[in-house]
């Protein structure tokens, strides 16, 4: 039986994207993150919607329009697709282990 | 900010079901589970695939082929279309809280 927590490593120099489902209409996706941010200068811009959970850590969203979110464990959001975004905070002292689901 | 976890009642006298995400190709449900099953008679038997998620709990599935797969928090997996199948226990003691994602 897979978890959700298989396969974390202990160092994480680099972000960790693993596709649990890989569908046409439908990706599910674990992301884990330790200290790591989005590009200063890249907006994420997705043809797709994506609902986001945050199963562990601490992390923040800044959105193009100046929303910034801060979520912790079980916080969840729906970002629109076109919705630019950005990962302008993953916390370094734990690792954030995120679900996101991209459909539509 | 919704949090998986908001409104999960003390009491818990059937299961409940809610809808985080809704489009066609693609629903994200969470459900709340404690102590209920399946019907005896009843399988699930969906035209869609659906990938499970055990966040926090216990729980236990049948499947029809003779497979009965034992849930903790974490674990998950993938149940195609039309594989049959039900929930054949959850804790009594502890809320079982799922997400479930129906795609295809």
């Amino acid at each position: 039986m897979p978890n959700i927590r298989d396969h974390i490593p202990a160092n994480l120099p680099q972000e960790v994207f693993t596709d649990l489902v890989s569908m046409p209409g439908c990706r599910i996706e674990r992301i884990l993150s330790r200290g790591q941010t989005s590009p200063e200068s890249g907006w994420y811009d997705q043809d797709e919607h994506e609902w986001v959970l945050l199963l562990e850590g601490a992390s923040e969203l800044t959105f193009e329009d100046g929303e910034v979110v801060r979520l912790g464990p079980g916080d969840y959001l729906n970002i629109p697709a076109h919705r630019r975004h950005r990962v302008s905070w993953t916390d370094p002292e734990q690792t954030s282990v995120w679900l996101a689901v991209f459909y539509g």
